[in-house]
């Protein structure tokens, strides 16, 4: 859960917790296994140093000068989100859409100030939290000639008031997930939102990207948690009211969440919060068959029980993150409280998996009073402590991976119950036969991040041999074949990992063409030059 | 839960359940008992034949003539929604913001033609579901010389396709309540929305209102129940996907959400179901202390169990509506579901209430397999039943004092628990001062219909003596020195009855800024000639 170190303006994190040595040796291993053609060679990143980058175009005025940066590494690390195009393309040096400045403000109207500059001149600005877009979100990808400032919020990073009677807190958007939570501990109180980007990715960043957190059922998004936002767009700032519930028209909050920057840039919100849990119980359920494996989940969805975790990985999953070999899948099952113990709930939650074959490889490990403090990462045993430790790893080997040529990704979904089974079959489809085409061989991974009562969101993971060189274009096709599958089996473009400049096609054709409409002329009146994030979720102006 | 009889013109439901006899006597002693110098004359409306209703000034064109109506009946009956000054000003026969035509398509293609010719001619097209509004929300109230058709979606009112699966349902927009849960009970399903209103009120106008409905936590608004929209709008139709869950941009459906019928007409929609409960725990929990009462129900709210009724009754409240001749406050409180027992989440749920200086006046009634069918209405004994059957009557008995000049509405918002003390008692004194000002004694009461986490949902109700001729003026005085304490101490101007035109006032300061421009320029692009529910939300065009 630390951020100790140095950032890495390449890869995933920071330098001192990359992959290396015995962890390096035994990943190579694995893959090897895995892939046995595959050419693994370590590739290193090049040296900030060495990059060419293009030359900077604008100058920013004196009484902005101060909050602005333009040297290699703050370019550099400002260039790409971190998808694993991005990784493999800050390998390359290909860092051709490096903006000319990265702008770091200290106060809200350091923002204002700053849109205001860049309205003026016709800069574009990408608003940037933790820059952990996998979706060339934060990535100035823009019309020849058109200059880019990115607005990174780091600085914006406190926590200023808390509600322990409402449970709530008013929080500046750029805070990072380890230093919202180390705030908010004196309290007692946690926001509980705990993505894989947790440590590197920020509140803004979560609230304009909808972003997935911890639980895997009921308060699934950020979405959720959201009590009032403060946003400054380039026609003003606004901040809606602190309500637990409201009718009063069409949520604002709700045209800003999921907005990516291209309306405004979130400087605060209140969030709604939860007392530290208590109580938890943990269990890892075995299915033999991966059908009767989802139909359990299913139940579990609809039975009202609200695990905090039900994450059902598939047979390869189990085997690849979990270090599972009996070839079924596994259910990760959690229920947490800080009000009571949970017993019944696990007890249900177990007789209903029981009822769909499902079954504990040991005595259930059940209730116990939780630990305070570095929860997040932890919890359970076996299967799912592993799993979940293996979690948090898995962007740093991804990396790792990628520098060795590795084709690996995520791609994730959500569609209802009814078109599971087929939509399941056709993107594992799409996604073996795009792999087959491109790169020879390779593995498909599915599992559940989230369930919800009406349908699953399904995760899935590739990992196949590319050649160097390649990689890039091998993905792009990989994930051009399988967004297509999806767009047209049911499932949306994103459930969680947002839309960005990489999921618009699909995207176009999902928005209802009335709500593109209404989104476009609510830009072209919050931003009237076009300025915010152009080219993300709607075509740059 | 039946709404066979004659839809009552100027009245709440139909004419065979007005109040009568033994009922009209009844209240009438209790009001006399309240208020003694209230002068009670029963007050008869007048025959529609009577009215003088403004001439028609427009024509539909021979393609549309056949769903269009301009009897006196149809147009009075669809001239006001069911507020307190609605009832009123039908009883003194002002009809003077009558609709020229009520049209009631068949089709979805209908409801585009009728939308193409008013945007032509220049006429208003008000959305009308069930006609209950109480904000002023389908009443033409319009520019002078502006004519107006009243658009009654009544005919569009099946349940076109059930998915067991993802336990979800198509349903057109102009379905009545019970009409809708009829077609879903051969699948055991549920929709599971109960607003007092749902005899006479319609899925589309929930929808357009973000109603709030029968849980009193978690899925507490028709929104967290809405899979995907289809929307008719002067500029086009579109359709959401159905999905669980999305992260795609700014949720679609959440800006249709709300709209009061100026962005669009909902024709259709995808709901989330439940399966029919089959346990329910029911108590009654009486408090000496209003505030200990009101800190168990939010701890309640942040426990974490979920009940589906937790309706604390202040002890005005409880005396006026539930019987409760103790001097203290009532929580009703019930668990339900489909699929275990409650008896711990009773359990603790007591365990909570009894720490907060709660008692249960008899044993507590326990989990018990319900029945199927009417249990929309009942469930529960003693003060919850009594409640229960006293809230589907409300409605009828307001008329009823309506017709004898008693002033008596309801007025809600939420709030943040910390703000809730301060508000209550800023809302009670407005009312009780303007009650005095401008009708001499009266009484005000409260409820909680909803609690979130972060706060809960009060709900107040006022009854005073008026004056017959002027209790539209008193009303008017109270209403707004009610609504402008609930602005001044962090209330929402509505937490479900919706915006209207009545709430403009407030709900114009409540919305930011920003997202103001927003709406006005999604509007334009929608409905570029502002035929659509004109004054609603925002200033007409």
């Amino acid at each position: 859960m630390t951020h100790a170190g140095t950032r890495s303006w390449w890869g995933w994190g920071t330098v001192e917790h990359a992959v290396r040595g015995a962890e390096r040796t035994a990943l190579t291993g694995r893959v090897a296994g895995l892939l046995p053609d595959a050419d693994l060679t370590v590739h290193l990143p090049p040296d900030v140093a060495s990059l060419a980058l293009s030359p900077v175009r604008v100058t920013a005025p004196r009484s902005l000068a101060h909050l602005c940066s333009a040297t290699p590494y703050d370019r550099a690390a400002h260039t790409h989100g971190k998808a694993f195009r991005d990784v493999v393309r800050n390998l390359h040096g290909d860092l051709r859409h490096a903006p000319d400045l990265v702008a770091r403000p200290r106060t809200e109207q350091d923002v204002a100030d700053l849109l205001d500059w860049c309205t003026r001149e016709g800069i574009a600005v990408i608003p940037f939290g933790g820059g952990s877009s996998v979706v060339g979100g934060v990535e100035p990808r823009l019309a020849d000639g058109c200059p880019a400032l990115t607005l990174d919020t780091g600085h914006l990073d406190r926590v200023l008031e808390v509600d322990p009677v409402s449970r709530s807190a008013r929080i500046q958007a750029g805070v990072l997930g380890p230093h919202l939570e180390d705030q908010l501990r004196p309290s007692g109180l946690t926001l509980r939102h705990f993505p894989q980007s947790f440590e590197y990715s920020t509140l803004g960043g979560w609230l304009a990207t909808r972003a997935g957190g911890h639980y895997a059922t009921l308060y699934t998004h950020i979405d959720d948690l959201t009590q009032a936002l403060r946003v400054v767009t380039p026609s003003g700032t606004g901040e809606s009211r602190r309500l637990p519930a409201s009718g009063a028209g069409p949520s604002p909050d709700r045209m800003f969440l999921g907005s990516e920057g291209t309306l405004g840039v979130i400087t605060e919100a209140w969030m709604r919060l939860q007392r530290r849990p208590r109580w938890r119980a943990n269990a890892s359920v075995h299915f033999a068959d991966f059908t009767a494996a989802v139909a359990a989940t299913r139940a579990l969805a609809q039975s009202g029980l609200h695990p905090s975790n039900c994450r059902l990985l598939d047979p390869a999953e189990a085997l690849v993150n979990a270090g599972v070999t009996t070839g079924g899948s596994v259910l990760i099952l959690a229920f947490e409280s800080a009000d009571h113990p949970l017993g019944p709930w696990m007890d249900r939650a177990l007789e209903l998996c029981r009822d769909h074959g499902g079954h504990l490889p040991a005595p259930a490990r059940h209730t116990h009073t939780g630990a305070d403090g570095a929860d997040e990462a932890g919890g359970g045993a076996g299967a799912d402590r592993s799993w979940r430790s293996s979690f948090l790893r898995m962007p740093y080997q991804r990396d790792a991976l990628a520098q060795q040529s590795l084709v690996v990704e995520t791609f994730e979904t959500a569609c209802t119950w009814d078109r599971f089974e087929e939509l399941h079959a056709a993107v594992t489809h799409a996604a073996n036969e795009a792999i087959r085409t491109v790169c020879g061989t390779g593995v498909v991974t599915c599992r559940f991040t989230h369930v919800h009562p009406d349908g699953p969101a399904p995760y899935f993971g590739i990992y196949a041999a590319g050649r160097w060189g390649s990689t890039v274009a091998q993905w792009d096709d990989i994930k051009a074949a399988v967004c297509q599958a999806i767009a047209d089996h049911g499932g949306t473009i994103t459930h969680h990992h947002a839309v960005g400049r990489d999921h618009r096609p699909w995207y176009d054709t999902q928005r209802p063409g009335p709500f593109a409409a209404a989104l476009t002329a609510a830009k072209s009146a919050l931003d009237p030059a076009g300025i915010l994030n152009p080219g993300v979720l709607l075509p740059a102006g």
